[in-house]
């Protein structure tokens, strides 16, 4: 019940271990154009360019930056929290001119700041921003984040790594440009892909790119002879076929539950913990409106020592949460309730076994 | 049987499907100690900088190129098939200049050339090449290959994919710089991830780079935050766990046989498959100094069709073998005899297979 990997579902583990065939197999590339399929239902997308990346969410976020960030390209990157710094590293890397607005952490991206960054810097071109900050808990409002950078000329490159399946997220309705998201977090599927989905205007812009993508082996113009569309695969990269099995079957039972479904479960179930976490007089970080139902960010009450607590809850409990990050280090836990976590069970054990470290009386 | 993924041995599919548990839980960093050792093993070198890397041999390339090529920097890159041309392209795009030292495809590579083009070239730096490449099956020789870079002061970037634990490959005693590889070739592992190590000349040229690595991802001043020495382990990106259970165990599997055993296993074994086959009139494309046990590289039978036999062969045998590349396409077959492939009864299967769609009579 950390900030993820979160647990995986046992339907997706067994399929993990069903036995390794041919990337290139017909029975394989059958199985690659239904990931496609449901990786569009989850995003709620159209998107021909949608696809796994094989590598964790890190990869996938590098994929988008490596993709649409030309040299001296300026580009709007949102921080309020660990993943807006990696965005802007990645920018820089590539050789983007990073422009920064900057949020407290623990709250949403002011979308005021946004809209005045992009009256100050009108040769942006990118606006890059996290949906839901896995190191802090906040939630910002992508749709509105979006309309704004639209309403500038500024493609979008939207993390949602930790909100994809958790809470309502639509690509093609919010005109997201470019997304990325992880395996490990909502999706109840083990970590180490990351799934993304690009636009039309995304994919032109790639097709009139001035310099090659730096990186082979995240280049999309030649991924996407491997993933694009038809039966005539051209060989890229060994795809990794069993992780590729556990992300199918948790597309699977996500399709069996409803997307929709899914992003009420997190809620419904955030709400129970959140009662009892109060009802011990623990409070969150982030304000209501703001809050992830996924990931609950509890400060660390006084007089409890965070490591020696989190020790106990994995020793004798067998229970993992999420340390502080940054300024926070220390000060808070952030709890997990993603994907098959999200549960009744899981937050009857967080109860019990933190009003036991907290030595309060049943 | 193609040119890999090669089949997984079921311990390691099992142990694929073991829980998750979080990346920085004292129970899998304890379990990345043991990777790192069992990789020394394989590897035999005692490189501290030997890890995975999350994501597939493609991806352990590229971590070799992004960390050690500068932009402006010479390369010598020696071209005897597909894999080579990989090479190439990750020293142009990350802004080297490649040399390239061209042999034919099916013939190893030249170390006459590679020390001719050294002689040309002195401000070259680097020298890079395949071990095994599996474009065509032909092993060179790595120990003297590096012996000619040492020579002329070049580091070495060696592409171990399809040579580690098939045939034998000395770090250390063969001074190699930095060497990447694959799982689901000669280790009976799951495709996606990727070993390498670097030895202590190639960490220094490391921490004299004049720019920062491109990839945030690949970044290995990063990347041994989570996968250096001792317990202190700092969150980079999320491992990918399962593939990492996969991993674990076919190390353990490796150390229990011997390496060395393993070696011999894939000679032993490529001998009675070679016999086979020649019995039916299939000639090797390689000459037999250059071939590699573990990647038959045989000639079509004239009169006979590529794709509709490897069609049967995969419909009635459940049987797949590989394509040719490049000039070699509908000329060739590649048959692996790879990690837990390589063993007696996929090669009484493949013979009687190949000599049923061949039209022999047994």
């Amino acid at each position: 019940m950390g900030p993820g990997p979160s647990d995986v579902h046992p339907r997706v583990l067994s399929a993990m271990s069903r036995p390794t065939i041919g990337h290139l197999d017909p029975a394989f590339v059958s199985m690659m154009d239904e990931t496609k399929e449901g990786l569009q239902y989850i995003f709620k997308t159209e998107n021909e360019l949608t696809m796994p990346v094989s590598a964790p969410g890190s990869a996938g976020m590098e994929t988008c930056f490596a993709n649409l960030v030309e040299p001296g390209e300026k580009v709007v990157v949102c921080i309020n929290g660990v993943f807006g710094m990696r965005m802007k590293e990645n920018i820089t890397r590539f050789g983007g001119e990073a422009i920064v607005v900057e949020d407290n952490w623990g709250e949403a991206v002011s979308a005021d700041k946004l809209d005045e960054a992009l009256t100050e810097n009108p040769e942006a071109s990118i606006v890059a921003f996290v949906h839901a900050e896995t190191s802090t808990g906040a939630l910002s409002d992508a749709k509105k984040l979006c309309t704004i950078a639209r309403n500038h000329g500024c493609l979008t490159i939207v993390d949602a790594v930790t909100s994809l399946g958790g809470v309502e997220l639509r690509v093609d309705e919010w005109e997201i440009d470019a997304v990325y998201s992880g395996s490990q977090k909502c999706l109840s599927a083990m970590p180490g892909i990351s799934p993304i989905s690009f636009s039309d205007r995304a994919i032109k812009k790639l097709s009139s790119r001035k310099t090659h993508v730096t990186s082979w082996f995240l280049d999309l113009s030649l991924v996407m002879g491997y993933w694009g569309k038809g039966a005539n695969r051209t060989y890229h990269h060994t795809a990794p076929v069993n992780t590729l099995y556990g992300l199918h079957e948790s597309l699977v039972m996500i399709k069996e539950e409803g997307i929709e479904n899914s992003w009420d479960r997190h809620q419904k179930n955030h709400i129970i913990l959140r009662d009892g976490l109060e009802k011990m007089g623990i409070n969150f970080l982030v304000k209501v409106e703001d809050r992830l139902p996924q990931l609950n960010t509890v400060i660390i009450p006084d007089g409890i020592d965070d490591v020696s607590s989190r020790s106990k809850l994995l020793n004798d409990y067998n229970l993992e949460i999420g340390a502080g990050l940054g300024a926070y280090a220390g000060k808070v836990w952030r709890i997990g309730l993603m994907g098959y976590a999200s549960r009744n069970e899981n937050i009857a054990l967080c109860l019990l076994a933190l009003s036991d470290v907290l030595g309060i009386q049943k």
